[in-house]
């Protein structure tokens, strides 16, 4: 799908984006560098634990469903640049073997001010697992610009051959 | 410092940790993994874009924050546990280079309903770069066990000798 402009985008708009499994070499290697607590670490600590038994760190979640996102779950032109959000929930633990998709749908579109090329979409995302279990709720503020501020082709957007990965 | 309950804590108080660098292979190798957009994969492309250069994912920026959160910048009992936060946002770009640390500030303090262990506690976080710049602000909530309904020694905390790495 190519990148979509602010003028593109309207409330009720969904989009969606799955299939990354994750599994306890990943939880456990995330966990090592960025949430270093035993019921991210080791099996037996986690089942003595809150989460009762492995889970993943919420940033890893949060982090898997920016990667979908990338991947289509919010296909805007020139990227996905967040400005941040104005909520973050984790509803229930992610586990080894968990097949994780996303689900977006935009509440609002606010045009750029004047004289500026980038406006904002708020989009509410669901992070599910296999079971169509919520696991993650926000509610992303995310710039988006306008096709009437875009200079023509060859100058001032990101795209180009290195958009490997893009969702444009 | 020991970890602490819910009624240790109260509104005002602060903590903080510091002093994690984040360098341009980094910004790279978690942006392949979770971000894969050109801004944060790529010096040339990120010169090109919104960024102005090669700048970190906001979610690795989020998830160096609780590395810090881990390593002292919120010692709670038994480990951080996020329920989510309501709010989230990234202020400037996070450069290779840059030495981040956290500030942490107690603004609500959540007993936990009649029969439950957990309360919790709302917290602003906010993470700073070496010109201490707010980089990113989120405002936390974390549970926290309540001391008077925490069992004795040797059950039901996290606490043993695996607990490399957490905060208490």
């Amino acid at each position: 799908m190519n990148g979509l402009y602010l003028e593109d985008f309207f409330v009720g708009q969904r989009f969606s984006a799955g299939g990354l499994r994750i599994d306890a070499d990943d939880i456990k290697r995330f966990a090592a560098e960025f949430d270093p607590q035993p019921f991210h670490l080791d099996e037996k600590a986690a089942a003595e634990s809150f989460f009762g038994g492995l889970a993943a760190s919420g940033w890893h979640t949060a982090a898997i469903t920016m990667r979908l996102m990338v991947e289509g779950a919010l296909p805007i032109a020139g990227g996905i640049i967040g400005a941040g959000g104005e909520e973050l929930r984790w509803l229930r633990p992610v586990r080894p073997g968990d097949v994780l998709s996303v689900q977006t749908e935009v509440i609002e579109v606010i045009p750029a001010p004047p004289g500026k090329r980038f406006g904002r979409l708020k989009v509410r995302i669901t992070t599910l697992n296999q079971k169509n279990e919520a696991v993650q709720v926000s509610v992303g503020h995310i710039l988006a610009p306008m096709r009437s501020r875009t200079p023509p082709p060859d100058r001032g957007d990101l795209s180009d051959e290195r958009s490997m990965g893009r969702t444009s």
